[in-house]
């Protein structure tokens, strides 16, 4: 499990004087590419090789709102990969611990080309990096 | 069914060369908003009354990428209204008709304080309005 | 001079109740986006030839505020081109021909490698159009 | 002088590769709300007091491209404020110390009304608090 915070920018409040909704699906890549940077297998350098992590779903369940100045604390998990789909599950606190929004995204790995790759084949340290952090939701 | 369609902007697209999934959810809410208007719903109308909308949940599953300059054509059906959630569906499809995202998102309707409103009870104009446009998904 | 329209979106909107300035940048995209098209000069068509072209300094008088569902109507100039550098203002009006921002955008013209392009020598046709257009602000 | 690091986002890049021109407008915001918040003027309670401080000019010229996932570190200075005006230069740099972006924003102070708060008058704790950070540019 991986915790990273983001601190709600006056810039991501609405008409409502809340956060907008679509800020939460920006915060989850943030906390995903944090969690990706910590354990070696950063975004850019994947990139570098060649490899693409495109979101091929998305679920949010928005609980409380939030609002600028806030500070949201964002629990990330692997959840499942055995070599195709990558799941990640997301929850998100507020200052008091209280569960603001939880989440959950799916990942496939594509060439520069845009085909699927194989990864416990094509990438196998990726997988085992990846599967090795795998755990119940 | 309502059609709304939605131009990918520049900004939109991220260093995949692709729109970034985050704008998909804003889009839904032009295409929502957009709806109620047409329908005589408009949200600034219904906020100057003490009515707000926010989203309780959002899903996404995104079948094929876009990006600038192309146009997204997303068909809004309101799904569910028995008073109290909203349910909404988004078929978004690219200029040859294939579908590029699934989408949809619920909502609830609170007061300025942010109590939930029974719409059936307390809207009853709005109930007739919105329940009398849901259809099966 | 190009007319260009803009309708604010709910998620443009900030906790002031009003359109969050940043977002009057991104139209200035939007509306020297649809010109170049309008003129036969996509940014796409540009890229594919390995034409970039980034934005070198921007200004901004923000007159009157705006806020969803309003619509914004933007008159795009090039002011100037001589070869190299672009300069492009904008009038932002509101529905009732009042203006609500004045705008400025310089541009230049890179290659792949990031290189400037001499536009007049290196791109003939792309000069001639838009030092064409060219008129006093 | 104040500091403040923003981390570029994978969202906050554009299909040239490169951060969008426009996310630099928000981390002046940033940049801004943070130092206000450290001198102990937080735009949450200003607002709470009825104050509203909406940027009234926005000026920037990018030196040098950035993207995710550099750090950029923003040193931002009250460069006047005599009472009605506030203006804020930032200097942007990267992790070289090689400044991306010069940026200029004017600010002034409304009431709920949107009226013209005459600070010095009005808000005498206020006026001192930022008239005293004033420095030449």
């Amino acid at each position: 499990m991986h915790t990273y915070t983001h601190k709600v920018a006056y810039y991501e409040t609405d008409k409502m004087g809340l956060t907008h909704h679509s800020n939460y699906i920006r915060w989850m890549e943030e906390a995903r590419v944090d969690y990706f940077e910590k354990i070696g297998a950063p975004y850019d350098a994947l990139e570098k090789k060649g490899i693409f992590s495109p979101v091929t779903r998305a679920e949010l369940d928005y609980v409380r709102s939030t609002t600028y100045p806030e500070t949201v604390t964002i629990e990330t998990r692997i959840t499942e990969f055995r070599g195709v789909r990558l799941k990640v599950s997301y929850i998100m606190k507020n200052a008091d611990g209280e569960i603001v929004c939880r989440a959950r995204s799916e990942h496939c790995f594509l060439d520069k080309e845009g085909r699927l790759i194989r990864v416990k084949r094509d990438e196998p340290e990726l997988y085992e990096l990846l599967s090795g952090l795998a755990e119940e939701e």
